[in-house]
């Protein structure tokens, strides 16, 4: 179950990541690469900065395969990928929620401080489109108009909540887990963004 | 003493952080990062270069509860930052000096060569806003118009020398410490900066 | 023989970063930057993500003297390098199949599988530029108009191909090393890159 949503991210993710190196008209090996940093640069990065290494990807060969096999196929159907965009969205909501679990229980693993695990799940989350932005010049968007942060940063508050409850292990997973997904789900249909810093100077332009 | 000084630079180096997202327009979560990645990214940078990880902030609530909250504060003072430049250029440079002998510090707890070990202090003070400025999409400050780094090198140089004539440790920290402070004082008063390379190119206009 | 490969590769990564620091009118610091991680950088990445800490260049001096006498050398030159063009593409190129077979073997030492060994290599000898590319605040060369990585990969699989032939393992390096060069030098020579992803898009207009 685990296995298929984390595949299901990773396609998703990958996807997202082959649409923005075709609009910077990169060739073959720019697509593959932007598509593998985006898919994988999250968990690629806690592990390099809690010494998990060699970093995941390289000790499992289906991260590879699956990238590899949908950037080949979403170059081929490029211009229908519009269609996939309710399935992908979706997708990549519960992966984000999933990830970010991963990333907080390498944290727990590591015996970390609750918030620092908190900020590893919101990178594994998060940071392969950081990553991504890097590589195609362009600020994160992420930085500019938040999607995902929040709900992971919430999503894993609830997890330490939860767990001093002393619920169940599974039940602390499912509930933080699904806490992310609705958080996002409410976020992009209800057009909710975090607080505008700049509205002072938006109303004295008024 | 150092401990002070350690956090009157971090607030520093997150406020330096802070106006440069606000410039940018970035969100509340863009505005975060880069005040955490200004003021911890070079320090994070050398651990991970040397495998030192998990990465020092980790280990270490007391930075991650000062960035949130000089973030915080400097978004609401916003305006009135402008009356905080000198003491900020103080502690900046103050702690600039210290995170230097820092970075060396760990290069010879790691028996590495005096030249990797100053290039690690150089690194530590200097690459936080390296990493500030990739991350904001533009080429980093340093490379352009140089205001530490020479300073760091010099400083670290005189570590080094000073080292060899078997001077008292604390003394050694001290002078060097006191050499980048100084350096950067007088570079930014007198507006030195490093010699012109492209100097004939000028003259040739003429 | 491989120390004096190494060392022209070394040379020529070193002094394309010059250039290119020039180009963007960095001053000394950001020009010697640039050319430290044009030369070392795809190693430095490869080091970083299987752990192989403190990065090689910090445990060998010669790099960091060879890159820094060469970054001062192309600077006071620099109006005649366009003279050193075809010696530092040839120098160039040989260091391209040898910096992939270093990624490849290290690779093998721990145990990866042949994939993410290619990986290695292609990282090891092309990634230096992508490093390059994101400080100088440009998208990566390599992702637009693919040079080398396609000649690193092919190489790549000669090598374990040849490996599961079970010729002598110097051969193999031998072979998979001229493949590696020759793919390069035709690939310039005769103006070949890879497939056009957008060609279709192209018809369209006319």
């Amino acid at each position: 179950m685990f296995y298929i949503i984390d595949i299901l991210g990773t396609i998703s993710f990958a996807i997202s990541g082959v649409l923005i190196a075709l609009n910077k008209r990169m060739d073959a090996f720019g697509i593959i690469i932007i598509a593998f940093v985006t898919a994988t640069g999250g968990g690629m990065l806690r592990d390099i900065l809690i010494g998990n290494t060699p970093v995941s990807w390289m000790k499992n060969m289906t991260y590879v395969y699956v990238i590899v096999a949908t950037t080949i196929i979403a170059v081929f159907i490029k211009r229908k990928i519009d269609y996939l965009k309710t399935p992908m969205f979706l997708f990549d909501t519960i992966g984000i929620g999933l990830y970010t679990l991963v990333g907080i229980q390498k944290g727990i693993n590591l015996g970390l401080h609750p918030i620092i695990c908190i900020s590893l799940g919101t990178m594994t989350a998060c940071f392969g489109g950081v990553l991504r932005d890097i590589l195609c010049n362009q600020i994160p968007v992420i930085f500019r108009k938040e999607i995902y942060a929040t709900a992971c940063i919430i999503g894993g508050f609830s997890f330490f909540l939860l767990r001093k409850l002393q619920l169940e292990s599974n039940l602390i997973y499912l509930i933080s887990g699904m806490i992310i997904i609705i958080i996002r789900l409410l976020a992009v249909r209800f057009k909710i963004s975090l607080p505008n810093v700049y509205k002072d100077e938006v109303e004295e332009v008024n």
